[in-house]
């Protein structure tokens, strides 16, 4: 349960509920349903007895700041008929978070050591409100708060442990293939037969799409054991990368910007990048992941055509004869990066991502990617969409896969 | 009502609910719960009883896609006792659409254009699978496949005004105000009075922390004329900005790449980036923004020392002196990208993101950003926190916060 307006009208994303959903799958218990409401006492009832009625857990966050319209603490006071007591631990050290920043310690600061007397405190070391774990008629209870840096450490910190403890549940297994370059559609008449023979084993099947990409989820329910379950998805994965394995580039929770890193720190090698189109897009996403620094030398982003001369060294004869967004001036720019950096590979990126400056020549969503490594540079040429923030995740994607190809290859080599 | 395995174990971020939400408040329509099932035929059954118990519209995502998985139609259609029907012209688009991208027909994309018989079919021209209007019962159900590209192209191409025609709310009136560089209980102290102010004119007021930045939401309920309502909120914000006005950077859905954006391209003004521990996050802010080539020239993101002395001219003497994580390096960063693109204004970042990487006079979350302009360079030392995704978001709007006060600043001059 969610609690906030913000959620529903939507001026925050709630990244909360799938997060918890990933943490607790991985102990084995079941999310059966999110239920995302408002900062209002009569709804925040209304959900706790449906939810009560029908899970052993109910995971609360939101509504436990200091200001006004945070009241979640206060109404579940109310419906378990507690009365708010003083923490003094939490008390202590909210006292000391304050004056460790020199910051005057408000009473609205101190109330948030306040908390019902049947519950038991669960500690937050990054902010100042408590989580509170209540059991009434054997539900769990939890509420924490809605600042997801927050919420997530409380999780770390030892009550995903405990609540791992407490229902001790056997772990469901789920198994991810990523692929890309190949649509749904297509993806589920090549594996049909094998989808098929699934059932058997009592896994599911999930497509899941998402920009350039299709993962195929197996997930394994009602096992007698890990091992054994563990062993057919084994077989199957391999019976799937007999059918798809070109299309395969990864698995689980695993980015295309965490593998092509792995790749290149495994090997030595060393990336920068040129980008036009996706804007800084490519170095954030290679940046995003701890210790690129290894491997990662940096970037031009190169918004205007003098950049690309100046900086890159490409032509100004040839953006004049194929155009910008050309294959050429993509090569041209991986190649300036690859060689200005010293870099052992290079990637570039060239194109409209709209929603103006399309031509006939080069429609909005056209864009041109380049790869440039030890054995020379290789481009192509792809048709996107409309959508300017879509063209450059496609955009994005489909360049680190270039990437990842070029370097396996190199390798093997 | 969100149908999907892959958002209750965390695997996709429901990001089609807040969008939804956002659209039907401004409508008028209150969304009062967001609910996310697994895709099982028991489960979508018992939400659509108890939704249909308490809501006048139900709108459904996901499902609707054409493998074995996504079972949402035949639910839908089974629960309405209804069968499945031909929509032709639905037929004609799918068949089209392969066409035109020479992929063969499958009998699984045939049978997307099946449709339960009692519903009206809502265009979707960006996919496969069409939505669904359905009434019952004076309840109206909208089942849309759970792409957001997809679904968000149906709500933009007619559904959303569908809606507003049939339920014909008054708006629900919301405004907030953007402010950063004060936390949330201390802002909350300096407006005590004002916050309590607001009762009597039916204002609710929320806080909305997000890193570096806290959004005060008003919102106006039950209101008799919009006119008059708008007129109460303006005069509320004037006493706000009376109050806090130097922390306010901007108002509603507003970003700061955006408001820097429009304040570079009024003032006919460049701007170029020097990006090392943002890696690159920086230029995709400003490049997300369309149009933003006008006044964006480029960035180059140094990783590495080398590139910070080779490309932006900063003096090896310097960060051997001063470290490369001081205000100082920042300064020559901005100095040296700025000229070396030849922009109006430059910014630079250096500092440490973490996980690794700290040391005792520059500790994880160290970060010196400058900002290079007409008038001269300005710098400061932050310390942020330990986890490197909130130190990259912290800095970048931190960086953006100082780039738009120096343009501001400049103007004035």
């Amino acid at each position: 349960m969610c609690i906030g307006d913000e959620l529903l009208i939507g001026q925050t994303i709630n990244t909360n509920a799938g997060w918890l959903g990933q943490q607790l799958n991985s102990i084995g218990i079941r999310v059966a349903r999110t239920t995302v409401i408002a900062d209002d006492k009569h709804e925040i009832r209304a959900a706790l007895d449906e939810l009560s009625a029908r899970s052993q857990l109910i995971i609360i966050t939101g509504g436990l700041g200091p200001t006004k319209d945070d009241i979640t603490k206060k109404t579940l006071c109310e419906y378990f008929e507690s009365t708010l007591v003083v923490h003094q631990p939490t008390l202590d050290r909210v006292t000391e978070f304050f004056a460790s920043k020199n910051i005057p310690l408000l009473e609205m600061n101190k109330q948030q050591a306040l908390v019902p007397a049947n519950c038991t405190v669960v500690d937050n070391t990054r902010g100042t409100a408590p989580g509170m774990w209540i059991e009434k008629s054997g539900v769990v209870i939890i509420s924490m708060p809605g600042v997801p840096y927050e919420m997530k450490g409380i999780m770390d910190d030892g009550l995903l442990d405990k609540l791992k403890l407490h229902f001790n549940q056997p772990d469901i297994v789920h198994r991810t293939i990523l692929t890309m370059g190949i649509g749904e559609s297509m993806l589920a008449d090549k594996i049909i037969d094998w989808e098929d023979s699934l059932a058997e084993h009592n896994i599911r099947l999930a497509y899941l799409p998402s920009p350039g990409m299709v993962k195929l989820r197996m997930s394994g329910y009602e096992v007698e054991s890990g091992e054994k379950l563990n062993a057919v998805l084994d077989t199957k994965e391999a019976e799937l990368i007999q059918l798809v394995g070109s299309y395969i580039f990864g698995h689980g929770k695993e980015t295309l910007e965490e593998i092509v890193g792995r790749l290149l720190s495994k090997n030595n090698k060393t990336l920068s990048i040129a980008e036009s189109c996706t804007g800084g897009n490519l170095s954030k996403l290679i940046t995003s992941i701890p210790g690129s620094s290894q491997y990662y030398l940096g970037s031009v982003t190169s918004y205007q055509n003098e950049i690309k001369t100046n900086l890159l060294g490409v032509k100004s004869a040839l953006i004049a004869e194929k155009g910008v967004v050309s294959r050429e001036v993509a090569e041209q720019m991986a190649m300036g990066v690859r060689s200005l950096m010293n870099a052992d590979f290079a990637l570039a990126t060239t194109g409209i991502a709209g929603p103006e400056g399309g031509s006939p020549e080069a429609p909005i969503g056209t864009v041109c990617i380049a790869v440039a490594g030890p054995s020379g540079v290789e481009s192509a040429t792809f048709k996107f969409g409309i959508n300017r923030h879509r063209n450059i995740e496609m955009s994005s994607n489909t360049a680190l896969n270039m990437l990842r190809k070029e370097i396996l290859g190199s390798i093997a080599c």
